[in-house]
């Protein structure tokens, strides 16, 4: 694995946008948590410790991580990132469907209806969502601005190309336009190492 | 991660190849011994045994596993495949370069020229490798037969094409053909999560 802090590494090596380049996040597991879980897991009036910022304006990596547990085993230390959102939601890996011992549905973030349940425990108590387990589905942050210079629209489904000897294609990699994304590409850290992508790498969209 | 068992798992839900549909075997690391470090790790006379055959012909997963030591870490329980081979080979996971501090390549099995050693620790003794530790580039086994069928040639790189929400294509998947050989495109467990590949699972061959 390639280490706690690495949830959402920040791209340094972004090529220039106009070339058709987008830069890629790598995500690891993570969890978002409403204002009402952090008090639950964590005790009246707790507030998250910033570590590290990521591409995304005002999100954040915590200091705090929780334990994940399923019906079938744990994941310990899964990194909260910040800030607070309405819902609890919890991205894991495809691979760690069967050491959790279930199912989780690829979704795009937010789209948690019908998704299952987890129990997450913390330093002051644990909570069973009864929804908000996803692995999350590849998408593309930019502003509406980038997306008409890529000649795509928000919501729209692209693939994107990847170059390399372990290179492909992904499909259905949706765009998420809103007037405060930073242009950046989000696959999780099993897709990053299907295709051999790195925190450095860029890709390209096709249609 | 989907369990020790699972280094190499047999298709059961292969469809007739004549429509074109080729079966899914997703490999987890693992290691393939020559005799002479058989002998190092286990001990003069050790004799590998067999606990499930493998879907290539007279190949086998072991009851015997190994730690696979680097410079940054160790990952205990790699799973042994028999029979052993003319020299060692440790097939590890793109995620489990960063766990052992070492870079592999992605190399077809057995070309092992230029790649980085590692070491092994077994029950009765430990090596370094001096070259042998790979990524096994993906690849497709079949006859000849298969080949014509398909109307490919072995040492031939192709594309194979992934149905399904996060599907897409993996390039350079190199063909693989023997008289020995039972048709299956083999990934590894980081390919099969990102592209929501199951054992179940079949792919199409692309130009």
């Amino acid at each position: 694995m390639l280490g706690l802090l690495l949830e959402m590494v920040k791209n340094n090596g972004a090529e220039n946008p106009t070339d058709n380049k987008i830069p890629v996040g790598i995500s690891n597991r993570h969890v978002h948590l409403s204002k009402t879980d952090l008090v639950t897991l964590f005790g009246e009036g707790y507030e998250l410790t910033k570590i590290k910022d990521l591409s995304q304006p005002g999100q954040y990596a915590c200091k705090e991580t929780l334990t994940v547990c399923g019906p079938r085993g744990a994941i310990e230390s899964v990194r909260i990132l910040g800030p607070v959102r309405s819902k609890t939601q919890v991205e894991i890996l495809k691979g760690d469907c069967f050491k959790l011992g279930t199912a989780a549905p690829a979704k795009l973030s937010g789209d948690l209806s019908g998704t299952p349940g987890i129990t997450l425990v913390g330093p002051k108590g644990s909570i069973l969502i009864s929804e908000g387990l996803i692995v999350a589905q590849r998408h593309i942050h930019m502003t509406p601005k980038d997306a008409t210079s890529f000649g795509v629209t928000d919501g729209e489904s692209v693939s994107i190309q990847i170059d390399g000897l372990r290179g492909g294609i992904f499909k259905n990699v949706a765009i998420r336009a809103t007037e405060t994304s930073s242009l950046e590409c989000h696959i999780d850290m099993e897709e990053a190492n299907a295709m051999d992508l790195n925190p450095k790498s860029t890709i390209t969209i096709i249609k």
